[in-house]
């Protein structure tokens, strides 16, 4: 065969190649393969997945359905799914009636399916600053302009946001199209968007005419404090789709989320769709939430990653030096760390893996250059007992550097 | 909330407006809804679904690996998958060593996620006329240029496509970038293309430098004669990428298809893509695979659909008449049929609904106009002893027409 580069790379478009060079495509590969305690990623903690339920899950959706659990469409169980994120979606507070519930293979596929509908090049994206890399890399697909919005404790600084849209308008230059927020315990820093920013924030959206998609993915997980409304919840104008997941609550292997939206919304992203989703796991994943154990599952996932939060935290607080600063979330799997200004977190990385201990550097989460002396540290997965030599060792790392 | 139009509607592009308004969104459930012989839809017949296998794989896996089955990227089996899919595209003569497997969400997220790396906004596909209107659906939320080739009884007419691209590179318009092709049973004609145009095909990609994507959804169902070597197989250059699917033969609710493509491609592919695939399914489904099961189904499958296409031919030589023609696929799900000029397929499905029968109109599979007296029949999923009652029925309401 060929011995020279494959003919067909000359066509990938521009946006390829750029992606394929700037993914870091394959350095996760290489955190995820360090021999370390992992605080890197995201992911839940293994002991947590329902593995016998859902087994029972299989053979009571077989045995009601047969073959048809595995047909096209899927049978009543996938159809139940449907409902039951719809109502846990009202319970929160969504209207029903006029919103749809779309299921899809995961959150970053519904994010991706909104993004088809709504983007152009060109267009502008606003994002929190830091956020998600999944979610910056989905938007960079569209080849549109990111514009990153400071976040504090309480979620998106709104009033600079305001001058930012402000100054836009005044110089001619294009307003978002759609703002992408975490609203609950947000990836990486674990703040919540306050009730009046959801306000305030929804007012601009009005003024500015943006969507926003508001990614739930943590909401399921609060331990502390009183929920806030959804954006979704507080919309009055039909403007928000909010995006969930089961992958932090059941399992990532069941790649299940969702989106709900005002419905000829949800209509023209179901249309866009490029195949439709795993009628098996969502029959089975159908039988699971309506058997109850979703409900029964929540409050031991709040307390064991409750516990796990405060192990973290407590190391922290005995290990880092007086200069860091840290998040304290009331939910979700993440805590952000601030060590001194002279510290590269870039750099730390692979001393810190030396020492045995992994996490993600900040300039991850930045569309732009940014969290050079940041961090994010994960308290979902590895075992909490190796949470305080991990820190006693990644402060001793960045005490070298600084 | 809000009682008008949702605000957002108004930020859908207006490629999203213009699917959603061209999708005949809701026409295909108001088709599956029907009371009537289902020749519509290619869904295989669900008597041939493992259920029983797929149960028991599902106890072998948490039993040998846990909760890693339901982790990002999972475990051994869903490793395993990956495997046994390089293996079974090695043994159709496909290198090894130069390309490289990407499991994906179903075969239509394989050439979505292909589009994403190869197509911009007005560039040219190339595809077969007619077609799997599911394809051309993906192709158009590109907003790219589809220029349908005739096909015939092997394949795309490669004289014609010649022409087309001198034609076109004369005029200083644009030649493809990616040419789409069923190669093997192809959606909806049955055809396959032969071995002579294949290597024609792939020498005019060479001169032309355009992308070929083979679909062999149905590669695995063939019933009478040889097999001929994938473009894959047949591919100097690297510019061939094989998709597959296990949506028809193991079933479609397992939502697993692949790409098989020189490495490059499928890593840049891979960067691109928006979230993982399910790590419960893949790891399933590699444990049916790893343990035999895979292999033992496809005589029986390949023996259920021969009988199928035998008693549907009988059929339509029983009555339908003398001027309608059809094709004798040698593999795959499906007839076309061409009937008297005069029938006109969409206005002929309500009256055949009625008589007890469905199918999908021609014009369906056409990126443009065209099929206007031919229809797909699908024999893979009503019961055949229904075939010739149906056929017997249609031939009443098309000659009520004629």
């Amino acid at each position: 065969m060929h011995d020279e580069e494959p003919a067909g790379t000359d066509l990938l478009t521009p946006q390829a190649r750029s992606t394929l060079e700037s993914s870091g495509y394959g350095s996760w590969r290489e955190i995820a393969k360090a021999d370390a305690v992992s605080l890197a990623f995201g992911f839940p903690f293994p002991e947590s997945f329902p593995t016998d339920e859902l087994a029972h899950s299989v053979e009571v959706v077989f045995d009601a359905e047969g073959p048809q659990a595995l047909q096209y469409g899927g049978g009543e169980y996938a159809t139940r799914l449907e409902s039951f994120v719809r109502e846990r979606e009202a319970a929160r507070g969504i209207d029903p009636v006029e919103t749809s519930v779309l299921l899809t293979n995961g959150a970053t596929h519904a994010i991706d399916s909104i993004c088809r509908a709504f983007l152009e090049p060109g267009d502008v994206v606003a994002v929190e600053r830091p956020t998600f890399m999944g979610s910056i890399s989905v938007f960079e697909n569209f080849g549109v302009e990111i514009d990153g919005l400071a976040v504090d404790d309480e979620g998106i600084d709104v009033d600079a946001l305001a001058d930012r849209l402000e100054t836009r308008r005044a110089a001619g230059e294009p307003t978002p199209t759609l703002l992408y927020t975490i609203s609950d315990f947000q990836n990486p820093t674990g703040a919540t968007l306050s009730l009046d920013r959801r306000k305030r924030l929804l007012a601009l959206a009005d003024e500015y005419d943006f969507v926003i998609v508001e990614d739930g993915a943590y909401t399921d997980l609060r331990f502390d404090g009183e929920s806030v409304p959804p954006l979704a919840a507080l919309d009055d104008s039909g403007r928000v789709i909010r995006v969930g997941s089961f992958a932090k609550t059941i399992a990532p292997g069941v790649r299940l989320g969702w989106l709900v939206a005002p419905e000829p919304i949800r209509d023209a992203i179901d249309a866009l769709a490029a195949g439709g989703t795993n009628t098996f796991t969502r029959s089975v994943v159908g039988h699971y939430c309506d058997a109850g154990h979703f409900d029964d599952l929540l409050p031991a996932l709040r307390e064991a990653y409750a516990t796990r939060r405060d192990r973290l935290l407590d190391a922290l607080e005995r290990h880092l030096p007086p200069e860091a600063t840290w998040t304290e979330p009331d939910g979700g799997f993440f805590v952000w760390i601030e060590l001194a200004d002279t510290v590269d977190t870039d750099e730390l990385l692979d001393d810190a893996i030396d020492a045995g201990v992994t996490y993600l550097p900040g300039s991850m989460f930045y569309p732009d250059d940014g969290g050079t002396n940041a961090l994010r540290l994960s308290f979902s997965y590895a075992d909490p007992d190796d949470f305080d030599g991990a820190i006693a060792s990644l402060a001793d790392v960045a005490a070298d550097q600084s």
